[in-house]
C-alpha cells in the first residue's frame, strides 16, 4: 500500500498493535524474551503475509520491507519491558488492535482488487488479512482462535472491507473511502466490546 | 479441474461436505453465526488452496472462482439453521465427507501431474488436498487433527490418489480413471468406518 | 542448495532428524502407522516448504526432489519399528535435531540471500526454515510450539543464520562459512540443553 501515504502510517500502527497483542499473550504464557519476540513478529506480519501468499505477490511485503518486522519486534520489546504493567494498558491495546483490524481488512481488500480479484473474493481476502495474525497467535497458543469465539470481530472486518469494495466499485476517491472503511471497522469493534453486542448462535437441543 | 465437467460437480459436492463438517464442529464449540461461516468457508476451501499455493497457481482457485466460497458458506448457513438436528444427520454427513475426501485427493493428484510433478509428489499433494481442510478444522478447534488419529482416513485418500496416478501413467481414459479412484477412496473410508478397521500402532513398553 | 554438495548431505540428515522428531511425538500420542508417516513427512519438509512458499519458488523443493520426502518417511518407519525403544535414543535424537536446526537455518538464510532479500529478512527466513517443522509438529499435536517455550532454540538458529549472513556479506568463502554457522547453532543448542541456559522472562506482578 506504498501508493497511499496515509496507509503506510496506518500499516505500521496496525503491525505495532498486532505485535503487542502477540507479545501480551506470550507474556501471559510465561514465554522467554525470544518467544515473545517471535510471537510478536509472527502476529504482526502474519495477516499481510497470508494475503501476499494468496495473491502470489512473493516474497511477501513483510520480507521485502523489513521496517514492518522491526516495528513488530519493537512491540515485542516494549511489551517485555512493560511486563505485568501491560495488563493496566488493556484498553489502549484493545483500541490499537481495533485500528489494526480496520487497516489490514481495508488494505487487504484494496490490494486484492488491484490484483483483479472479484469483489467477493477481495472482501474475504481483506477479512483474512485483518484476522490472520490473531488467528495464528491463538493457534500457536493452542487455543481456539478468538476470531471464531468473539462476537463482532471478523464481522467488523467484513463490514469495513465490504464498504471499501463498494466505494471502489462506485469509483469514489480513495482517501475518504479508505478512512471511512477503516473507521467503520474500528467503531463497530469498539462499540461491540463496549455494549456487549452478540451474534446469534445455533439452537441446541 | 474445469476441464472435466464431472469434476466441477464433484468439487462443489466436496466443498459442501467439508463446509458442513467445519460448521458442525463450530456449532459443537458454541461459536456464533460468523464463526460458523468462517470455519465452514475455511474448511471447505483449505485443501484446494494449499494445493494451489504449493503448485504456485496463485491466486488460488478458491479466490478466482467464488462459487466454491459461496457453496462452503451455504453449508455453514444450512448447518446453522439445522442446529442440533444436524447430529441426527451424522451418517449422511459422513458419506458426504468421504465423497469430498475422494474428490479432492484425486483432483489434487490430477492437477499436480498436469503441473509436471513426479507421481510420488503428485500422490502426496493429492492426499494433502484431501485431508487439508479437515486438518485446519481440527487445528482451529485446538485439537489433534483427526486425520492423524483416525484409522484409514489419509490412507483412503492415498489409495485413491495412487490409483489415479497409476491410471494416468498407463494412459487410461480420464473419466473411468477419475470415477474409479474417487469410488475407491469413498469405499475404503466408508467400509473402514463400518467395520472398524484399524491400522497398526507402534508397540509400547 | 544443490550447488553445495556438503549441503545436499546435511539437508538429508536434517530432514531425517526432523522426521524422527515428528514420528516420536506421533508415537507418544498413540497415532497409527499412517499418522506417524504423515507427521514425520510434514515435520521433515515443513520448514523448507514454508521457505520456498515465502520466496515464491514453487512448487517447493520438497515436491520437486522427492528424495527429501522419502527420507522423512524412512525416519517415520524407523521410529515405528523402534517403538518405545526410541525413548532410550533420546540423546542421539536431540543431537540430530540440533544438527537439523543448524542446517536448515543456514540453508534458509543462504537461499533467501540468493533471492535478493535484505540480510535481516534473510536471517529471519533462516530462523523460520529451522524452526518451522518443529512448530508445525507441536501445532498438530495441539500444544504450544516448543520453539516458543524452549530457551535457546530459535535463538541458536538466529545465531547461525546471522553469522552466515555476515560471512556472506564479507565475501568469505562458502564452505567454511556454512560449516562454521551450522556448527555454531549446533553447539549453542547442545550446550544450552546440557547446561540449562535460560533466557530472561518478563517480570510478573
Amino acid at each position: 500500500m506504498g501508493d497511499i501515504p496515509l496507509f503506510g502510517m496506518l500499516d505500521i500502527l496496525g503491525t505495532f498493535a498486532f505485535g503487542l497483542s502477540g507479545a501480551t499473550v506470550a507474556i501471559r504464557k510465561e514465554l522467554d524474551l525470544f518467544g515473545i519476540l517471535v510471537l510478536a513478529a509472527a502476529v504482526g506480519v502474519a495477516g499481510g503475509t497470508m494475503r501476499d501468499i494468496l495473491l502470489g505477490d512473493l516474497p511477501p511485503e513483510s520480507l521485502r520491507d523489513t521496517r514492518l518486522l522491526l516495528v513488530a519486534c519493537s512491540a515485542g520489546l516494549a511489551a517485555f519491558f512493560l511486563g505485568s504493567r501491560l495488563e493496566a494498558l488493556k484498553r489502549p491495546v484493545m483500541l490499537l488492535d481495533a485500528a489494526g483490524l480496520g487497516v489490514f481488512a481495508v488494505s487487504g481488500c484494496h490490494k486484492a482488487l488491484e490484483h483483479g480479484l472479484d469483489p467477493l473474493a477481495a472482501v474475504l481476502l481483506g477479512v483474512m488479512t485483518g484476522v490472520g495474525g490473531g488467528a495464528l497467535r491463538d493457534i500457536m497458543s493452542a487455543e481456539i482462535p478468538r476470531v471464531l469465539r468473539e462476537d463482532v470481530y471478523a464481522a467488523a472486518a467484513l463490514a469495513g472491507a465490504a464498504v471499501y469494495a463498494a466505494c471502489h466499485w462506485a469509483g469514489l476517491p480513495q482517501v475518504p473511502s479508505v478512512s471511512g472503511a477503516v473507521l467503520l471497522t474500528f467503531a463497530l469493534r469498539v462499540a461491540s466490546e463496549r455494549f456487549g453486542w452478540k451474534l446469534p448462535r445455533a439452537p441446541r437441543s
